[in-house]
């Protein structure tokens, strides 16, 4: 990896050797030592973004389920039945939703607490060990605050101010498939307001706001492969804005959202 | 740049030097040109990505509108005058819509004949050269074509048949800020079907269909920068699946899509 990419490069180390993570983990310690291991990533620079996937930060966390603890209402039950669903998973995702968006044809989309619109609400089955089939995974309470956790840590160890994103991998509509985007943030901006900025011709662009975190999170799983073995990467050369934004600053308030 | 990253590492590497572009102009040979020019970047691989802008695109492709040439229907002008907008820009970008989503609160958001759901129907003002204010972009009539177009004559010159992903900027839903989508692609699978395979504990993944395409746009978007001075850049390492897949794979019928 380059000490400091030129201009218009930017570079993608995922980390590697990162053990399977169990609730009480020290995981900032654990991404430490996988950076201290990889080969020319040290040192870090100041806006190098260090992304780290939801699973692993939830494993640390214990925002775990265990399924074989939950009784599912009939409401989960009957849907569970009708589309081939495990029906405490869909409990679990009516316990952690602050609201039901849509539940139809076995899909099943909520807001979450911290105001992410996602299937599932970002409750998830896949990557969560050899137990698998029991265990499901809650997005972390306060994801801001487990970024802020991680970033806190790198800066003591490695003495460097490294902004930290914690990614998810969401669905949209009207396009098929899931890309990862920030659902905690700590030490940059995840939305850069553009507007005012003059653009390649000296034209003032007029609407641009760039969901900056969010384009860093999809890099990132670019580098992480397809399997979860590698959850956490750096991505150097993005300059991000630095600052102290919080993930709530992405989400747009119901009044705004015009899209159907 | 690495001759070839080690997995777990992505490389972008934006192309400098590309001049303004006007219609008619021979872009896929000023691409080229830009990547013979990038130190390191030859010889490039098989699985390199070239992403490239809408914007240049269209403009080769002539597909601007001169506003001045355009009588808005009343309909635009009472909405633009209401919302401090052009009337010309909304006439155009009715002209061009297969459906009206919503057109409100100064947003109008469109499907387009390709089936994007897109504000302002990816008709853009911005960065369209020192005549700006009279001109916009339109969308490439056929993205994949364009994107074809342009691998076609990669391999021809350079030897390596490299897929090409054409990108723009749109918004999302729920979210603030737009993040780099793939509008047209040529020689990969814009989306990846990883249900049954399985993932890092052996464990079946159910539900995984990966946007690699549009993860590899926001990828690119971040070496871009934020002025639209460097258009296009190469993605080295992201191993997308090779194939000839069309950006419709992408789009997601109306009758599946469950969000509101």
């Amino acid at each position: 990896m380059s000490a400091d990419p030129a201009p218009g490069r930017v570079e993608i180390v995922a980390l590697d050797g990162i053990p399977e993570i169990a609730p009480g983990d020290d995981l900032a310690a654990l991404l430490i030592a996988a950076i201290e291991r990889s080969p020319g990533l040290l040192p870090l620079l100041a806006d190098d973004v260090l992304v780290v996937t939801q699973k692993v930060v939830s494993k640390a966390e214990n925002a775990i389920v265990d399924l074989t603890t939950i009784e599912p209402r009939p409401e989960a039950v009957a849907f569970a039945e009708r589309f081939d669903r495990d029906p405490r998973q869909i409990e679990v995702v009516l316990r952690e939703a602050r609201r039901v968006v849509r539940m139809e044809r076995g899909v099943l989309i909520t807001e979450t607490p911290h105001g992410f619109v996602c299937a599932n609400g970002g409750v998830d089955a896949s990557n969560v060990g050899p137990a698998s089939g029991q265990i499901v995974t809650l997005l972390p309470r306060d994801p801001d605050a487990s970024a802020r956790a991680i970033r806190e840590a790198i800066a003591a160890r490695l003495g460097v101010d490294v902004p930290v994103i914690v990614s998810d991998s969401f669905g949209r509509p009207w396009r098929w498939g899931i890309t990862d985007v920030a659902i905690g943030v700590s030490g940059l901006e995840p939305i850069e307001d553009l507007r005012g900025t003059p653009d390649a011709d000296g034209r003032v662009m007029k609407s641009t706001i760039r969901a900056s975190a969010d384009e860093i999170a999809s890099a990132a799983e670019l580098a992480f492969g397809k399997t979860g073995g590698r959850p956490a990467a750096i991505v150097r050369g993005a300059h991000p804005r630095r600052g102290e934004g919080r993930i709530a600053d992405s989400i747009m308030p119901r009044e705004f959202d015009l899209f159907p």
